[in-house]
Parts: C-alpha cells; sequence; structure tokens
C-alpha cells in the first residue's frame, strides 16, 4: 500500500479549473498502467484540493450531495499518481492505481459490458 | 482509411442515457490500442445518434451551440470503434482511431503536458 505524501497545492494551476455553474468539474478516472478509464466522477474545488493533498480520489456526490473519498465504504481506494487538466480547463484526468473493483455493481470500470450497438467499421479495400 | 457501415440504433440503449438539464451527456474519447483519453466533449441524443450511425464522432458545441463533427476542419478524424454507458447511464466512453492530433493546440491529447502538481505517492517499505 502506497504512503503519500502531500505537497503544496499550485494556486496558479487551481486558478485555471473552469467549473462549472453549480460548481464542479467532470473528472475521467484511468488506470494507471493498463490505461483502462474505470469512470467520470465530479469534483469541486474542495474535492480537487483534497485529491492533490492526499493521493486518495475524493469526488461531490451529486445524488447525496456531499463529499465522497473513493474507497472508504468500498474498500476500493485509488490512489492517485497524477491529476491532469484539459487544454480548455473545464476536464480533468486522474491516474490512479485502483484497489478492487472501480465500479459500485462490481465491474472492473463502470463501463465493462455497457456497450451500445454502434457501428461496424471496415477496413477499405 | 475505414469505411463505417451503419447497424440500426437500439432505442432501447437510447433510452437509459441520462442526459443533463441541458439534454447533454459527457463522451469520454479514448484512443483505441494505446488506451490514450484523448478529450472529453459533450454530446445531445442527436449527436450521439449521429455517432452511432456513421462511424464518426459527433459532439454538440456548447460554445458555439452547434453541432461538430471531429475532423470536419482539422482533418482530425475519429473512426469510431464502439460507444459504452457507464453504470448509472450518465457518462459514455468512446473508443476512437485518431487521425493526428486530437486536440486542437496540436497535442496528441487534450491532457498531454497539463498534468497539475499532486501529491507524491511513495510505496510503503
Amino acid at each position: 500500500m502506497p504512503t503519500a505524501t502531500p505537497i503544496g497545492i499550485n494556486e496558479h494551476d487551481l486558478s485555471r479549473v473552469a467549473f462549472n455553474a453549480d460548481g464542479l468539474v467532470p473528472a475521467i478516472v484511468q488506470e494507471q498502467g493498463t490505461g483502462r478509464v474505470l469512470t467520470l466522477a465530479w469534483m469541486d474545488e474542495e474535492a480537487l484540493r483534497r485529491t492533490l493533498t492526499t493521493g486518495r480520489s475524493w469526488f461531490w456526490s451529486r445524488s447525496r450531495q456531499e463529499y465522497w473519498r473513493k474507497g472508504d465504504t468500498s474498500g476500493h481506494v485509488q490512489w492517485v499518481h497524477g491529476v491532469a487538466l484539459d487544454c480548455d480547463g473545464d476536464a480533468l484526468l486522474v491516474e490512479v492505481d485502483q484497489v478492487g473493483a472501480a465500479c459500485h455493481t462490481g465491474t472492473r470500470t463502470c463501463f465493462e459490458g455497457r456497450g451500445l450497438d454502434a457501428v461496424v467499421l471496415e477496413e477499405a479495400r
């Protein structure tokens, strides 16, 4: 199990985050190593600060209207290796080591086994 | 260059998508093969239908208030291999082959080189 060594928040970085009208930004969570996209969750500024300073992923639950730290009830902790902000500042990419299943349904990711029927692509000859 | 073979939309699948109050759902775009998360963009139902039936990624531009098909101006087309809906229906994962740079700034992804300073994790001894 890793230990987290907090470093200072870069306030300039933080000021570039374009939170939406509800004060939230979508955070894509990706598994380090495999590249699997585990889930999409939402952070407000406080959740982002906690994530950046603790090395655990914190989110804002829109349904429960409260902070949650991933893994506190399930044990399925996410250890955060990095957070990147996109080009226009309105999305985050969070790289993690995932303990156990990322999805509350028990699947490895929230998208696994949930493909929609789509177009079939074929290489042109 | 692939050719797209449209198949029918599964209306039941589509009815499970939980669009937000603005009629939009966030779409994470991931590169097939490398697993790179390229960008996060937004789809309304029409953009999702077009994506599913044409094999090209369509989005709704919130800033321009119009549909855009990725690559039409830049040439940086996304060929769609699959679309998955997450466990609670409010996020999409779109797997693509990316032609050229995904980001309008010229970087390969919209997150590349845009890391925030964060906690340092160390393996416990």
